[in-house]
């Protein structure tokens, strides 16, 4: 189960497909399964205080005996004491996202680290690009979690952005099955990002309810909302009739982020409240049908690549 | 230039490509140009009084003798003019949108005529393959002009309804190159549906100077706006502006109607109103660099479609 593109130059995996880290989901268990079955795994630290961090990186090392990564959004209010641990733990890869590459990819890169950078739009991958990261992921609009506020879809941001720069570019947004990975690559990609797919794996440290939503949820069940504060994607729920209802009476930038308030996230997706939580996911949670191991999934998506090529092929080249 | 799919075996062209019916666009010369070089030339008959549908189809079968359709709104108010013209001109391929298929199809039907409804989402597909619909386009949130509600991009929308109907889907929603083709057909579609693309085509009757806005923008100049009324994707420019003002002060759906008024998009696509018309176009418009005719456009994107198959085929297959 091999594919070869530069990204699989760059990270040193069998196959070009990172699973997102995402917070409250993307733990060390999720993380190995995926390095170990030919993948990234990646941590998602922004849900994690430093010590959580150093202790899944830890777990993580003795799992894994191939390449991982840690996402950092540069955001996240205590980053000096996460940067301390990809140091300490000798971190190969990172993907930053939600701030600006310029600030520490210098940093990154001077320690030897591996560089991506998410970005949703084709300036900031030009950007990217010239703060030195090794590749982009270019994460379009039905993505789940935050998102850019251009809402450019997959479809028409992949070539764009590959138009755009030299370096790889990864595809993510919408991405969950080896039909979608075959479209990617046609669109220029030499990787993918794929994260829902992963929310309903059984590795994902996600709430059981949550899975269970996704694999029941159908076309057009989430939506990109709270556009005033940080646009999110996430599952309807009680929630978002909640933010619906501030909408209705006109509620300020203030009163939705009070709405909003702290830790739904992990409410929803970590401690299975479906009515209160904020249930992130994104438009691929439609495709997804059961919940797998890491390894069945990465298994199907590229057996299905491989036959959607063959496909491709049989039907269209004399 | 051949591809074969059951989408050219339904229509009888060389080309799975359909060039899209499109309001104060699309008429007999456009029409034309797509019809004699191996697409699907459609005349958009929502912006043509009865009439005026007659003279383009009288002059369309004067310039060409290979397959073409009508694209037929059905919220038209004067519909029954427009299927007396469709009858009496013998028109074979219908494209019908914006209404419910089962009103119309059995009529069209029993007349012989092909009919493709066009769909923003999986139930409305399962819809037209009960109502007896020949194939159905899946159009994206990114599409142009009139659009569905739940926001599903191609990416996700398209393996969605392949995987509903029995029937061929033809992918709509920013495609406007041979790499979104090869991706269109990787996700499971068997034709394309272009629309954008050919605005900016020398033969589309849409104005200069909008033709010269769609090649000078980029990526995030088109928006999803006016979803109190019926979503519609356009160019910002100042009459978006007014539309923003208007949301700042709580504006109700009846003086966002009133802002709206009448023949907004005429004046913007026909008469070249850049300020004040309302500019229907997709997000593939940031992919748009040049106005070509419209056998050059289907030239060029045949000869991707092949080069990215090629491309695949060398590097995922050994």
């Amino acid at each position: 189960m091999k594919i070869h593109t530069r990204i699989t130059e760059l990270l040193k995996t069998d196959l070009p497909i990172i699973q997102a880290g995402m917070i409250w989901t993307s733990g060390w268990r999720l993380a190995a399964a995926v390095s170990n079955n030919g993948g990234l795994g990646v941590i998602g630290s922004g849900s994690m205080y430093p010590h959580v961090l150093d202790e899944h990186l830890t777990k993580l090392k003795e799992a894994t005996d191939r390449p991982f990564a840690v996402n950092l959004p540069l955001f996240y209010p205590d980053i000096d004491a996460h940067l301390d641990n990809i140091f300490k733990h000798e971190v190969k890869i990172v993907i930053t996202s939600a701030g600006n590459p310029a600030k520490y990819t210098p940093l990154l890169k001077d320690k030897g680290i591996t560089v991506i950078h998410v970005v949703p739009g084709k300036k900031f991958a030009e950007k990217s690009q010239q703060a030195g990261c090794d590749a982009v992921i270019a994460e379009g609009f039905e993505a789940g979690g935050h998102n850019g506020r251009e809402e450019t879809t997959s479809m028409v941001l992949i070539p764009l952005v590959c138009q755009a720069v030299d370096i790889p570019v990864i595809a993510a947004g919408g991405i969950a099955t080896g039909r979608q990975v075959a479209a990617a690559m046609a669109l220029g990609a030499e990787g993918v990002q794929i994260g829902s797919r992963f929310v309903a794996s059984e590795e994902s440290s996600s709430h059981i309810n949550f899975k269970n939503a996704i694999v029941q949820s159908k076309e057009g069940d989430t939506v990109l909302t709270l556009k005033e504060l940080m646009p999110v994607r996430l599952l309807k729920n009680k929630f978002y009739n909640d933010v619906l209802a501030a909408y209705e009476r006109n509620a300020s930038k203030e009163e939705l982020a009070a709405l909003l308030g702290r830790a739904r996230a992990k409410r929803g997706i970590f401690e299975g409240d479906l009515e209160e939580g904020e249930l992130e996911i994104g438009q691929a949670a439609a495709l997804i049908n059961n919940i797998m191991p890491a390894a069945e999934i990465l298994k199907e998506i590229y057996n299905e690549f491989k036959s959607t090529l063959n496909d491709l092929n049989r039907k269209f080249r004399q």
